[in-house]
């Protein structure tokens, strides 16, 4: 009779021979097979279910006999009758290989079990988080051998979980000896690795073998919003997303004005620290309470921003980001203890991970692009475009990668529009003018009717027609230009030129009316001359920075667009195109990866691997510099035209043609839009 | 003509060859010669200075000619116009080897430079402070190589100082940026690596090449004063010295009753703790404010203390180390921040290092006293007693060294004592006793002249006569012993037995009258029965102490023995060899080392591999635990003799013959003193 047997696990297919008595785990372990556990192996986490299959299986050539797996022994027994084991389920520490066995490890009891993202992409994120719990069995003290307590548990986690050094902050030294004994020396630690070069540290010590719920904040902290997504750190389950306008919008709209601000108020770079930290609190606040958590059991927060974002969140006074050569004080990811940044309202000990700059105009948000969409792992030639009020772009494929920022400033979100709003219900985001009637018909957030459909004058009951936010006014405008309301240029007809009535005077230029709800009290929404420049001045600002990658890269054509920011996600390719916000693809090309600097975020909070390769990444990320380069003027000129002055955009042609009209009748409503300082 | 020339470096005798052309500098350092610099040769800091010497060197074998080193370049011109060069001296960075010669490095030139130890043994301590200066010329910031400032810093400080990994704290980070465009990208940097495993902490950052003053501070701190120096990094010169009483006195006078304290009231280890840093932190402004240096330019503390005081100083309830198996909560070395352990009075980013503790019951006090008096590598066998509240005892030589601490309580101090008092102005300190007339002769702190001789009178003008100090109490039981007042069992004679009317009735017992002051309105300081049993008590827990270690170690005697502690400075040998404290050596083997456990704090501050070599020694020292050991009771009741009632004590009979009374009637004056709880 054969002294060992063959043993397969599923769904990785890995196997091997194993001598007869080897318990399951062990097998897992030594093929370097996906199975969990936290006590190491000693019956009591349960986490190593796994399900023996039996009978036939000629897909493996094996057929597998009902005494394949030892007998349930007493620990099964035990925790079959106080917790319960699922029908067919063995603890994988307790049974041992007895014979030629097929092994199934379900998803809960793999420790990088996939979890699906809910974007577009449906990418899947494998869970291996830099925050984690361990048990461990610490050996008694000993008169005669006198190490400390926390000498033993470091050993513990030496030899149990080959954890080579472990720091413990003076509050878990506090703690550490009545946890000991409560839990009669064994302990469940939750420890951190922030990043590569860290340590690891004990967060909290809980006495024997405790469930702990353990969360993490991933966070897009935006120049004009913060957006934090709740996950569990154990499933990677996303609990409650929540967000907040960033309250520095008192000290500056765009990141130029508030780099002013602390140039020009001493002190003033402290108040916007205050202000940001003090919002994150209250972000960690609600957001636990919408979970239904305790902030308290929150552990860790990973924090993406751009560059003037992330100093002055740091206290770092961002000065030296408002001039050549644009130095960031520090480039590298850090891990730092969440008290020291003020951030008060989640675990006494949670750390905080910031992930690494690429460039001074290009930070840890551009960075959590590149980890989220992965351009350097793309065949083909992709541009992301990730929108705010400062566009963060990347382009390349796998043999390199390039990065520029560009201030497009925040009309693409509604604001500096005369009728322009957030996204909001009331808020018009879709809008068609018909081309012969010059008529339009929209749709406003929060009522699923258009506004020639039946329904929509009940739906607006509730919600008003309040304003057009940052998607509508781009469709508005490329619909006016197809349906020839506006010119190249950009100019907008008068009621003669364009045979409507909507298009009225408003001084020296027109304007085109969408609606007028003056006679109920609400507002008259048009779209003016200047909202118009405003939004050629950020579009030609975002083009003229993807063309200057382009032609760093020597390309003359990208393969794939993806629009990222949660704003990216409410954009029509068709009519992104038709203003030349991007550069000429097939519109099915172009795709949206909705917040992907978001996703970075909560990539690099559920994945420690990941944020080694982020780290390693961002150096190999080449960064282009719109601010000093002569190209990105003449680009921004050409592109200021709608769609463009210079370029041709054959893809387009191929799915509208825009009439060939001019407006221009040598008034001063021709004047050139001029560039925008950076924000 | 020969390409290369002997080079020869005096004190150290090193020597080799060094082509023509190479700078002094240089070549002290590929012979690893110790000639300091802080600017990495740049002609700044002017460290390095040397003296070289010209003529004949028999010795050496050498003739050095006039133009042996390169002429003045405009560096050393510079320099000496602007700052003075003394006679004879040269800059080692710029002055270049021409042919032989011989170079004197000046101690002042030495990173390693000396100092010597201000206490009876003499000792040097070598300089390698934990915290020193750099100076580092930084990388300008590259647009298109965008690494940020702090990144630049630390490959500064790889490649000019082979500093692999430095960190830097927040504030560091946001003042980063202002310093180094200030000092032109050259800076001076405040190291501090605090044990083996530490990286380098980046303390402070100053503009350019600055000579900022770095001063550490070494505490003592003992459960009944805290004792600390200001030392100056640079040099190792002790400032000032200051102490007070620890706060926690109020608590419990005694460690156990402290510990019972936070066993009987709930917050009580916290209370202790809050009153002990606050006390740290009004002696570091003391110490600041008489050494006139601002607290702020104190970047590094180091403390010793035993367990008790460790943990409540750590903020942890000491109530483990009041039961067996004493299990400390941490043993080993701690390298903190200041600010963490509520230390705000000296510089922000101030370190604290904490030296390993021994056992639950020998601290890092114990192990500041091996650092300093070396047990380890002793030839002859030595035994060490640190002298306090509790007693830390050493025993060993360079094969292996035991340790324990045994409960004295504080009579040694002065305190339970009837007419004890601290050892300050009108202490009686010394005091003989005719053994004919028994007739006592006294000297007094504050006063010159004793008491029976022209000018104590006049001298106790100022100080009167208040007490007795622990000096004192030893003594005066001592010569009781000697002058036949009191038998070997501690009794008290009465006025008959002796013949002498100073020996007075006192309830059953008796009482031994020193001074009576009483009439001039001042106490009658008398040596009661009462105060003999306290000092039985406190001398026998000591002897026990000793002698288990005798036993572990299978010696029946020791060949030196060094009294260690503030007090142990005062004790007279005869005086405590008679009383049966140390046990039986030539009375000139026994010496003072001063305050042991505060000079090893100061070693651990100014010199970093000896935190290497005391963490490395803490692991190789074998503790006894005396509360368990059944053999420290019989040592214990023999020891209540005066000296030992088993053991004969040759050497001390060699220089006194101690009279053969015995006052014992068989009244309750012989009831055997009991053991004292630890503390």
């Amino acid at each position: 009779m054969s002294e060992d047997a063959l043993v397969i696990f599923t769904p990785s297919g890995k196997r091997a021979r194993f001598a007869l008595g080897t318990p399951v785990l062990q097998a897992a372990r030594s093929l370097g097979v996906d199975l969990d556990s936290v006590c190491g192996g000693r019956g009591i986490c349960s986490k190593c279910q796994i399900t023996p299959g039996y009978g036939e299986f000629p897909k493996h050539g094996v057929t597998v006999e009902p005494g394949a797996l030892s007998e349930w022994n007493a620990v099964e027994e035990r925790y079959n009758r106080v917790r319960g084991l699922a029908e067919g389920r063995r603890l994988g520490c307790q049974a041992k290989v007895m014979g030629d066995v097929v092994i199934d490890v379900p998803p809960e009891s793999q420790v990088h079990k996939q979890v699906i993202r809910k974007s577009a992409t449906e990418r899947e994120i494998a869970m291996d988080p830099a925050t984690r719990s361990c048990f461990i069995e610490v050996e008694q003290p000993d008169m005669h051998i006198p190490t400390g307590d926390f000498e033993r548990v470091r050993r513990a986690l030496q030899e149990q979980w080959q954890i080579e050094t472990a720091e413990a902050d003076l509050t878990i030294l506090s703690k550490l000896q009545t946890v000991l004994r409560k839990g009669e020396w064994q302990a469940t630690v939750v420890l951190n690795k922030g990043n590569h070069d860290a340590a690891h540290s004990i967060l909290d010590i809980f006495p024997g073998y405790t469930e702990t719920p353990l969360y993490g904040l991933a966070i897009d902290l935006g120049s004009t919003t913060i957006a934090g997504h709740l996950c569990d750190l154990t499933s990677g389950r996303v609990l409650a997303s929540s967000g907040l306008m960033n309250p520095q919008i008192r000290f500056g709209e765009d990141l130029m004005s508030r780099v002013s601000y602390a140039m020009m108020n001493p002190g003033g770079d402290r108040e916007m620290t205050r202000a940001v930290r003090e919002a994150i609190n209250s972000l960690v606040l609600t957001i636990a309470g919408e979970a239904g958590i305790s902030a308290a059991q929150i552990y860790e927060l990973v924090i993406v921003f751009n560059p003037v974002m992330h100093h002055l969140f740091l206290g770092i006074d961002p000065v030296e980001l408002g001039q050549a050569p644009f130095a960031l004080a520090t480039s590298d990811s850090l891990s730092l203890n969440a008290r020291d940044l003020d951030l008060v309202a989640m675990n006494h000990n949670a750390r905080v991970y910031i992930l690494p700059c690429i460039a001074g105009h290009v930070g840890a948000d551009a960075a959590a692009v590149a980890l989220s969409e992965e351009p350097g792992k793309s065949k083909d030639m992709v541009l992301i475009v990730d929108v705010g009020t400062n566009a963060e772009i990347l382009l390349g494929n796998e043999k390199r990668v390039l990065a520029c920022s560009s201030p497009t400033g925040p009309a693409f979100e509604g604001a500096q529009i005369s009728s322009g709003q957030r996204a909001a219900p009331g808020a018009i985001e879709r809008i068609e003018i018909d081309p012969l009637s010059k008529e339009p018909r929209f749709r406003v957030i929060g009522v699923e009717a258009w506004s020639d459909e039946p329904g929509f004058a009940e739906g607006i009951e509730q919600t008003g027609i309040t304003g057009i936010c940052g998607s509508g006014i781009i469709e508005a405008v490329a619909e006016m230009r197809m349906a020839g309301l506006v010119d190249a240029s950009g100019l907008i007809g008068g009621p003669e030129q364009t045979g409507t009535p909507r298009c009225e005077p408003r001084g020296r230029t027109f304007s085109y009316l969408i609606h007028d709800a003056s006679q109920t009290g609400g507002p008259r929404i048009t779209v003016t001359q200047g909202d118009i420049r405003a939004i050629q001045l950020a579009k030609s600002a975002l083009y003229a920075g993807a063309r200057l990658l382009m032609d760093e890269m020597g390309v003359e054509k990208v393969d794939r667009v993806t629009l990222a920011g949660a704003f990216g996600a409410h954009i029509s390719a068709k009519h992104a195109m038709v203003l030349g916000m991007i550069p000429d693809v097939p519109l099915d090309h172009v795709t949206s990866a909705g917040n992907a600097a978001g996703t970075g975020a909560r990539i690099a909070l559920l994945n420690r691997a990941a944020r080694d390769q982020i780290e390693a990444t961002v150096h190999q990320i080449h960064k282009v510099e719109t601010a000093i380069e002569p190209r990105f003027q003449e680009h921004f000129v050409n592109a200021s035209a709608i769609p463009n002055a210079a370029e041709p955009f054959p893809e387009l042609a191929k799915i509208v043609t825009l009439p060939d009209v001019s407006f221009n009748t040598g008034g001063s409503g021709s004047d050139t839009p001029r560039r925008r300082r950076r924000g």
